[in-house]
């Protein structure tokens, strides 16, 4: 029998609970699979005296988690505090120097500072392991870093985000509107403390950030992505996307171009009976195409004490196993710094406007999308009891900079109230 | 850079092919990926002189995969000719004794003898590495023993032989009965040498007792998997399936109970919206239930070169990322003797036979079925111009001993031809 892998664990939120209540309860079963007993020396936490229903009073606490980092009975540090900044990262810095392997679940963290902290974990002789920071309980991050690594990744998209995911779902299946099911969702505790951190794309981009930089051998650019939220999908956004046969999902892309990267978190209208299409609530699924492996589609739950803490044990067992990585699949000195590219392939597109109830207004639309090289599929009108009168078109294909010059020129006729909305359709 | 991983090929069909080309073509990517180039020092099959569209001539030649298995400048032996015995089982057990670490495709030799080859692997202080043998380009292997290492596995079950897949859903789709498509089939290479291996559910089984063994920490267990094939499924039985909401599918399901290890590959009904219901053609797909991690479902390519290929370069790069793993996720001498174990819990039954178009014949059978305790959902007898009358049952939820005594009694009433098709029901 070798010697335990002992944890210092930084956080006991409903995640860092679920590891301690893992450890504790599969203590043989770990021991048996990694060839070593897993055991917590320590943990921290903002507060000492909450009960979190796990007994904690046989491993050390620490009210710092920069020391908890650095103590001597610590091999890994598991970090499971969040944020980008902050606690999180001095304690995560504190870990890598003391030459302690690192576990974490902080997506924000990785995809702002990855390649400081990867180039610091090499010089360091350690490595930071991530797979619970991306798509809860799926082994993403393994199936791409490990499972593919024969291939040159083509492709990586994704439902990531199971907040956004529930709203879409629940506003098609209940009829309800975008502001009453955000309010559920704040009352079920499923938002981030900031809230535009779901809504707003952000926490999914983070995500996308990270499997860009394992699927490319690039260096996390989180800048680089292209950002639109759900905040100003209506229900009859929704319902016009049904009637055509497709379904709104807040989705990932990244892919390699000729000219750059392109990476967008963006509500699209994807097929109703694909696999993205049919997936539910706050499910997530990441679709990664090889030039080896043609596709392959993961799924599983996105969040939550058990699927979020099943994907910590995962990194801890291959620590204790023996397993060593590069942090994003290659050593950090390897990886390229690739322009953000925006995506230069053609796709159709949903646009719906709100226009002045005058003559004339429509055709002036028609002219500006016409002019920029945008034809028309189809076309609706709506009945209105006001001066707005909602206006859908679904384009043919077009590429993004012909759209954009098309919503710049509309935008110019003074026929259009608000901000248009456009969404890509993307047939998977 | 380290020393090169040196690879010795043993079958240079389909598989062994595609290994070559992407050996080939990623030299540097999985260099950068793994920090140390992967070099190919010599190749063997059966015939040296065909043409396999990739250059060989820089490899080493031998006619015997045992002393391809045993050069001195072979690291990895990679076992792609297939078979249970023969020459692939003799080549293995020469590379594990000569130290040599093994990565192999061979899902036969596995559910036969992958106890036996463990227990030499782990005493010559080698591994074998099998990510190919099951789901073709799908990393399941890695997901079941890596990415959910911390959870007890309750479940898992699949669609993992594309040939079968194929010809159930092209049947619905075109009205084509079985044997037309079994010719189909064979006319295009999607049937093993011995076609009952694949429409037989053998195939499937041999993979199924892989993910057993990993799943539940028991040895791989074959001979205990209740075992049927698509042979007898007919056209009407899967429009008949399809009116219910249903498709048929060859399923794998794995269990441990309370009374043992229950395995079973049957053709089933599920859901026609459930992710299994909506799986078509040759595509495979694993679902895997944990105690933390709730459900995790992993699509994908089930066979083909490149797929598979990249399954076997997983394995090598791992190899030469320097990971090592017990064969089965925990040590041979750990995994338990389970006894194979019927299935115990209730499920509804689709139940189609033919009877003699005689007064009293079908107050024969819904009396059996009674006196079992099996009672009717719905029934329905078809209009027939011969003397065999067409009645389809789907039954109440009921035990397979309850089904099985019907079935036993039915027989014995003489007023049924053929045996009856009996299909689980399973609601995922």
């Amino acid at each position: 029998m070798s010697d335990p892998l002992r944890l210092g664990i930084a956080g006991l939120g409903t995640v860092g609970t679920g590891v301690v209540k893992i450890v504790r309860r599969h203590a043989d079963l770990l021991t048996a699979r990694t060839g070593r007993p897993i055991t917590i020396s320590a943990v921290s936490a903002r507060s000492r005296d909450k009960d979190r229903g796990v007994p904690l009073k046989d491993y050390a606490w620490e009210d710092n988690a920069v020391e908890l980092a650095q103590r001597d009975d610590v091999d890994v540090f598991v970090e499971l505090m969040g944020g980008e900044d902050g606690p999180a990262k001095a304690a995560t810095e504190a870990a890598i120097a003391a030459g302690k392997q690192v576990v974490t679940a902080n997506k924000a963290m990785l995809a702002i500072h990855g390649q400081n902290l990867a180039e610091a974990a090499e010089a360091s002789g350690t490595q930071i392991r991530y797979e619970a920071a991306v798509a809860g309980g799926i082994p993403v991050i393994k199936a791409l870093t490990e499972g593919l690594a024969g291939n040159e990744i083509t492709r990586v998209m994704g439902v990531m985000n199971g907040t956004c995911n529930y709203i879409l779902t629940k506003m098609e299946a209940t009829g309800q509107g975008y502001n009453a099911l955000f309010e559920e969702c704040a009352k079920l505790g499923y938002l981030e403390a900031d809230p535009n951190l779901d809504v707003g794309g952000i926490d999914a981009a983070h995500k996308l950030a990270i499997l860009s930089s394992i699927a490319f051998g690039t260096q996390v650019n989180f800048d680089g992505i292209e950002i639109e939220g759900i905040q100003r999908i209506t229900l009859s956004d929704i319902r016009h996307a049904a009637d055509m046969g497709f379904r709104i999902k807040l989705l990932g892309v990244a892919q390699m171009t000729g000219r750059g990267l392109e990476q967008r978190m963006t509500p699209c209208l994807v097929p109703y009976d694909s696999p993205l299409g049919q997936l539910e609530g706050g499910t997530n699924m990441v679709v990664i195409e090889g030039d080896s492996v043609e596709q392959i589609v993961l799924r599983g739950p996105g969040a939550g004490e058990g699927p979020t803490a099943s994907a910590v044990m995962a990194d801890i067992c291959d620590i204790a196993r023996g397993t060593r990585l590069p942090v994003f699949g290659t050593p950090s000195n390897t990886l390229t710094k690739a322009p953000a590219a925006r995506s230069a392939s053609a796709a159709p597109y949903y646009l719906r406007m709100d226009l002045h109830d005058k003559p004339g207004a429509m055709a002036k639309v028609a002219a500006a999308l016409g002019e920029a090289g945008v034809s028309i599929d189809r076309m609706r009108q709506y009945g209105h009891d006001n001066e707005a009168a909602p206006v859908l078109f679904v384009t043919h294909k077009t590429t993004h900079a012909s759209l954009a010059a098309a919503l710049e020129a509309i935008g110019k006729t003074s026929v259009v109230l608000g901000e248009p909305v456009a969404l890509r359709i993307e047939h998977l």
